[in-house]
């Protein structure tokens, strides 16, 4: 039996292929600390399960296919505190960001057309194109150079007759970048000039550090109608698991054709979105504390890393990733080894390889993502198995 | 800003556009009987909120991308009373039996490949194969047979050597049929043959009448390496909201190739999963106590309609669907009317037109799909609406 070509060749998750050794490493009584997949240890804000389980109709119904309107006016609320003006006709409820940004891609590309990604980037969106057949052009980005966007003609030499639009997350996963207003001018300018949508996945915008300011596509004006904005409760309320992201944009018949995709898979189930409402609803401050603690993680993070000899990493400025570059050809091999042969009082720790991360061939092979979502002690713990990892395996593969 | 062709080339479903006149039907004051979409009046067992009740964990987390093993475990003990022989392996969670069947299109099919289907049927079908870029060609079972398969040389002069698979519901929605051990006999035949994949919908195989016995394609082992199962929680435990279903496959490669669709939209929601493995754990008695209910449900429905003059229906024996032929020209126009325009006691009733359930131009045209989901005062209710309505449309369109 012949499976699709579209599906033999996607890729496997570079974020989760490798779970199965963190398995096989918990079966043999190791502690694992996953700093592989953006899993945060904050505690989900108790207004959602008090929410769900305050439900008490009889049945649990179909709910509207846009998503239903008392978690949509929530959002519309939330989106006032950025300066974001958005109206409830403007917001469509998806499962999880993923499902927002592949409907996006849905609808703006054919296949065989092409969005611009600037790599490293968020590895499923390599999922999201392979499944609905477009291209992913990756227009590189540097960590000497903080992962900033390049001048203007190295980005529009990657746009070809067939790209439709960019695909950006600010701040960035995995680089930690936030980029300034003048770069999102730049990107802004150069979506009127070819013709493109702006995919802004904006889901890590309250990790911001440094005293940085966030701006969001959505406030530029001249682009309104060829933007699309993601957002998603997963990480800034810790609620990954809840599976609730929106698109939302001012075109609207952009918002009424993805509606078309929406009902095809009926809709975004209904307890989630009760427990998301009550999140969208909570007071800023929650946001304004969790962004203290990744602060913290961060900055811990960072000095642990930039310790460990040989080892190049930039201090994330958002976000709650780091890429660091190891003194090892294979990030992928010393992943596993970690996870089967290495351990520090029977404790090991788990990253994601970064070359999944990239679009050109051969980049990111001796990178990995670290994910900083835990507390500090876990960091700590964690990166100390990485040092002493990294000491051990180097006198093994000289 | 262009829009992508297969987005705006997909249909509205026809089973949720017209709802905007149902709402403005409600604003008006007016009650409306849903007999247009599948969402049952029964209500969801109590072991869903239940369990979601006691969830006590301080995260709401990422679950597995391939589902949680206690749901997954569920269910593989729910098929052994239809002597459906599944491994905990063979099983992949979904977000409803929507995206189940969506990714065993994508696994299956690449752009411009086509899957059979006998029409009428599921509407969304044609969803998930636009959506997807895949050719549903219809091979039509007519109201006369009972909407029973036609010969074996009707369906195979349909096969192209772009050909994939076979998509089937059985009972079948929207036509009530239940296939007869023959013709799933016939259709694994061919699948041999043609070397084709059979994705067998049976989200209704709790819903059969007139002491019919289910078979499950899954008992037919010839074919265990070309099936694709898919089941749901939405209609046997009237929990359509909860978006939890699966896909099962004795194929590895494909439940392995599936995974990787699966890792692309990280995972499916926690609480849901939890109150899923409660419904599928429940006694069997529940279903058969269902079974009854839909089983009254359907006498009254076809009684009622049998009555009114000039419509023509069969007495389904699966599913909780019929369909009716009515002696006008526009089915959506006359359900658009019954809307907008006629009431009884301040009350109407909402059909799904069945031409969007058809493949064929041209056919379905004069006939809506009812869904007999509500209880039985209601339904006599909706029915007699129904009938006086269509009495004075005919007066109205003569």
């Amino acid at each position: 039996m012949k499976l699709s070509k579209r599906i033999l060749s996607m890729q496997s998750s570079p974020i989760r292929k490798l779970m199965i050794y963190a398995v096989e490493a918990k079966a043999q009584g190791k502690k694992v600390y996953h700093l592989n997949i953006g899993q945060p240890d904050i505690v989900t804000p108790k207004p959602f399960m008090e929410a769900v389980r305050k439900f008490d109709e009889d049945i649990i119904k179909y709910t509207a296919s846009k998503g239903e309107d008392f978690l949509i006016e929530a959002i519309v609320n939330y989106f006032k505190v950025y300066n974001v003006d958005l109206k409830e006709k403007d917001i469509i409820i998806t499962n999880g960001g993923s499902e927002a940004i592949m409907f996006s891609i849905m609808a703006i590309c054919n296949p065989a057309e092409e969005v611009l990604v600037f790599e490293p980037f968020y590895t499923n969106y390599n999922g999201f194109t392979q499944a609905t057949g477009v291209e992913c052009i990756p227009v590189t980005t540097y960590a000497n150079q903080g992962f900033h966007l390049p001048k203007k003609e190295e980005i529009v030499k990657k746009i070809t007759k067939k790209t439709r639009g960019i695909l950006i997350s600010n701040p960035g996963n995995p680089t930690g970048v936030v980029y300034s207003k003048e770069e999102m001018d730049l990107l802004a300018e150069i979506a009127l000039e070819y013709d493109l949508f702006i995919i802004a996945d904006e889901v890590y915008r309250e990790f911001i550090y440094d005293g940085l300011e966030f701006t969001s596509f959505g406030t530029i004006k001249k682009i309104e109608n060829r933007l699309i904005l993601i957002d998603s409760v997963s990480k800034k309320y810790s609620a990954c698991g809840a599976r609730i992201g929106c698109v939302a944009s001012k075109n609207n018949e952009l918002i009424a054709n993805i509606l078309k995709l929406c009902q095809s898979r009926l809709c975004v189930p209904l307890l989630e979105q009760i427990g998301s409402a009550a999140l969208y609803r909570m007071d800023i401050s929650f946001l304004a504390d969790t962004k203290i603690e990744y602060n913290r993680r961060r900055d811990l993070t960072f000095a642990c890393v930039s310790e460990i000899p040989n080892v190049i990493c930039r201090k994330p400025t958002g976000a709650f990733y780091m890429i660091a570059k190891l003194p090892i050809k294979n990030a992928e091999d010393f992943v596993k080894w970690l996870l089967s042969d290495f351990s520090v009082n029977n404790e090991t720790v788990m990253f994601a390889p970064a070359e999944g991360f990239y679009g050109t061939p051969g980049l990111g092979k001796d990178e990995i993502r670290i994910a900083y979502v835990l507390n500090e002690d876990d960091l700590k713990k964690a990166l100390n198995i990485l040092k002493l990892g990294l000491e051990q395996y180097l006198k093994l593969v000289k």
